[in-house]
């Protein structure tokens, strides 16, 4: 049987390209005849019925602009068997026939749950300015937030610079460190604590000592908010004075500014390619999958494995950060 | 006896805008045929003698820069008479006769103290990201700051907003509303939180309530460092919680980033007029003033009034930031 | 008769700020309890009496937005009394009782045209990027296209700077050089040419070999589109490359671009307080008038002065220039 | 024989991200105990004898500094024999053993012809905005360029959008479409217009019919300055404006801003790990290869290979543009 109606909806964190995502889906569909809705605010609003027909013009001028016109929650009732059917029954009543989501982990596996028990056909679109999802180089949304985060941190340098001070500056990532360790080394950090690796303590001195006795006289440490290193920016900051009372520290968090903004080029584009896929993959008569980059090019990983694999920290880069910060 | 030497140093926090100011010193010197040096890190370098001969080729490409490429300290010496001895024993044994200081409040009542003491003549140029000085209606890099804050807000809002979220987000400004009142009109924030009026919590609370039932999803609310509420922002976030448990509260505090970047046109253009009025001026033989832009024009103010001066909020503002959140 | 409902229309050239200045307008009307509705393409959507009802939902999220919802347009049909004949048919059977126009010295013509016709109250609000406009020390969308200009002259200096090039630079301006002589001076340009000054082509020349003599190995020179030395950019290179077959001559027009991008702060603001203030005096019985900025406050300018006058450059300006070329 | 001394330079136009390179090749010497110096201005400069020692300290804060600090150039001389036999005596005279260039095609091909004649070991870096070389995904500066170019197309959309207009905006690409057509998906263009393709003027005017008639009231065609049409953006508006007297067309010529600009946070980490791979190769006693990511991994590829091969578009995104202007 065919695809006739798509529903795309956006769930999870929000991300810059998340609009130019769902802009890629709604022109696809209008490309090959089919019908499109968007739900509102993710799984909530299939439950909600929450729904709304799209056309190739309601997605005129988003693809330039940060967060989700469609919006975000997070929904409790879309993890019972309850809240599924009744989410069903919406879709179907509506004509929609397959599903596109885009956002993370979390996402998928309700993404997946759901075509457990209705066979009903989706494949998701990874959104999320953390890169930790398997099957994807790169995630929607990343490559913005790098900017954003880089934008700040040579602000902060300024600052830095002219005080001669040491910065601790917390970036996003719980649970991967993408982010800390692309957008030190862009900013030129002296040190970068990541959740994928505990320097310790000692060490974090030694390498500040290090740089100062080098002729640096300011110096930045960018820290994922899920580093290891069992301080969060304000104990480390506190740790460093106890030790070095001449150094004058401070603490910036950056926060839920690196979720938003226009989307940088790479991820409008993007955000096309995987719409593109993501529909023409439903009309293919594929579901269950998550549609990636993999060097360069557009392709299809098991949402199960995506959900299950990691997305690890190109090892090269350490290296990289270090022989930088000489 | 005419000007021979100027020396100019920046001090205090620092400010988009004050090497822009630099460099117009140095090159109005070099245009009238004076001599100039820099004094790195504000008075503390005047008192170890920390100095470099300047050219107007040596300023090259700075106009665009955030920071100061001559540093800014704080200097408790300069503040006994013996600090103050030795810096002008340095300053004279360099042929300097003349000094403009560019920083804030601080700044000045060195400048003062050091002009009495010496009769060495000084000018102010007022640079401070806070515009919370008397005697100007822009202070060099108050421009810049707003157009970084409201950036960031910008990018919160796309979060917000598609998460239905309330933020409260803490600008600078410890004894001014300057930043949060016009970047919170700016951002289009619903509420703004400034040190010179204390709308108090209930009516804080309230005003959220009616920007909700007029339908708005989500809200900003704009609060100063300074703000006299008597909470700060996770404080804020706490009570509000308290009140209303279904709110999705989150915090940002903008931080340090407010201080760097690149200045904006306005700030570079009031940077070089500020900079050649200053130097034109110690040529004329004045001493103890700051340079300001008063009502689009360059204007002198006593250092004395500019110190003990305090630069109003515009209460039309106030009301203009209560239309907007209708 | 007291005002009840209020049209507001964009007209002339597009500037930064049209869609905070129709937002503002449109919530101080919901503010006071007014109705209100936008007028789609200027005066020709009077005539074709296209209209849309406006509440403060309906301007949200566009204050950071550049261009104008409501859209311009030229309408020769206005220039006629038929054409105001219907457009005045239109609007009293849309209800509306008073007009806002925010546009250009054009644009305040007719309004005042109309006025006369049928004693229709209007109130004028500024905008342009050329701030050439009488009564006002800025116009709407100025100091953002600014910024946009320094934006893309740094970027051409690095180049320029690499490879050792003079670059001409032509920017908006046909009959009002504000926009090159502060972009030149924020820009740090070597030689700036407006229309209110011909310095003539051999001071020109002289100026450059100047500027090369001094050690500067790259040039800027900014030009203004309505220059009057009687070359346009790409003549001037021509001229150049004849007399001096060494340099190496660039030439760049920014163009379009100018006219767009998300507003300045400071333009945000600005149209946040002209919009309060053109409403509120349309309720006080106001008309004819134009609101602008003037040393800092709200001040109205009958529009019959506004027209006629010419806002000249300063010229102080000219002489920091001439200074922070040395 | 290990290497001692790397003299490092860049050469050809100047791209955003090659003061990251040069940065990351003077910090990976210095890492390995490596002396390091700069050749200015290319070519020329090593037949001139212009150079500098760096160090580690020496290229600080310049990560985020567009253009080159080492300055850029042609050269005729280092095209003749002659002119590499002086630049040869130049570098083993200065104790280098061996080169890092920072270039184009053209600056490969004088690398290569100097191994040649003398044996020198050579690796280079591609660092161009057009991303035009075969060997790489990505060259150093194409992502910076594609934000600028979004950037600017952006801000004519909006004015676009106000006035109902078409636009033609040439960007750079003399023989590689991929500026155009990755900017032109990300700006969400109606046709894009690249070397590698003729289209035919028959196509373009339906195009743009179509686009008309689906109800996009305003429209934007990016042309890349190659392309194969045969008309020029000047010369399409007239074409246009001959057979639809009734659109209103312009056009916009983005130059040289492009080349400028802070590197993008991709650039920046791309440049460090190429200059870290360029440096390690030579130690590793490797030559005559271009450092290029292939795949999201550092790869050599014979200098040969790379000037002769073409980088070619990905014919997927001409599809999904096709697509996106549905």
């Amino acid at each position: 049987m065919s695809v006739k109606k798509i529903a795309v909806l956006t769930s999870g964190g929000d991300a810059p390209g998340m609009n130019a995502a769902i802009r890629a889906v709604v022109r696809t569909c209008a490309y090959h005849g089919l019908e499109v809705m968007g739900v509102y605010r993710g799984y909530q609003g299939m439950i909600e019925g929450d729904f709304k027909e799209m056309s190739a013009r309601s997605v005129r001028d988003i693809i330039n602009k940060g967060g989700t016109i469609l919006k975000s929650a997070r929904s409790k009732d879309f993890r019972t068997p309850e809240g599924r059917a009744i989410a069903y029954k919406n879709l179907t009543a509506a004509g929609a026939d397959a599903l596109v989501v885009i956002g993370g982990d979390g996402s998928f596996t309700g993404a997946l749950a759901f075509n457990k028990e209705y066979n009903f056909p989706v494949i998701g679109i990874p959104g999320t300015i953390d890169n930790d999802i398997y099957g994807t180089d790169y995630t929607l949304g990343y490559d913005t937030a790098l900017n954003t985060v880089i934008d700040a941190i040579d602000k902060i340098r300024d600052t830095a610079s002219s005080h001669n001070r040491l910065f601790f500056i917390e970036v996003m990532g719980r649970d991967a460190g993408h982010i800390a360790l692309n957008s030190g080394i862009g900013a030129g950090a002296e040190e970068i604590l990541i959740p994928e690796e505990n320097i310790g303590l000692p060490k974090l001195l030694k390498s500040l000592e290090k740089s100062r006795n080098s002729g640096k006289t300011s110096s930045l440490v960018v820290v994922a908010e899920g580093d290891n290193i069992g301080k969060n920016v304000f104990e480390l900051k506190e740790y460093v004075e106890e030790h070095h009372p001449d150094y004058d520290v401070r603490v910036s968090v950056l926060g839920h500014m690196q979720r938003g903004g226009s989307p940088s080029c790479f991820d409008r584009v993007l955000a096309s390619r995987m719409g593109v896929k993501a529909v023409e993959s439903l009309i293919e008569g594929k579901t269950n999958c998550m549609v990636g980059i993999r060097n360069t090019k557009m392709e299809l990983t098991p949402l199960e494995k995506a959900i299950k694999g990691t997305s690890k920290i190109n090892m090269e880069l350490l290296r990289v950060a270090e022989i930088m910060a000489t």
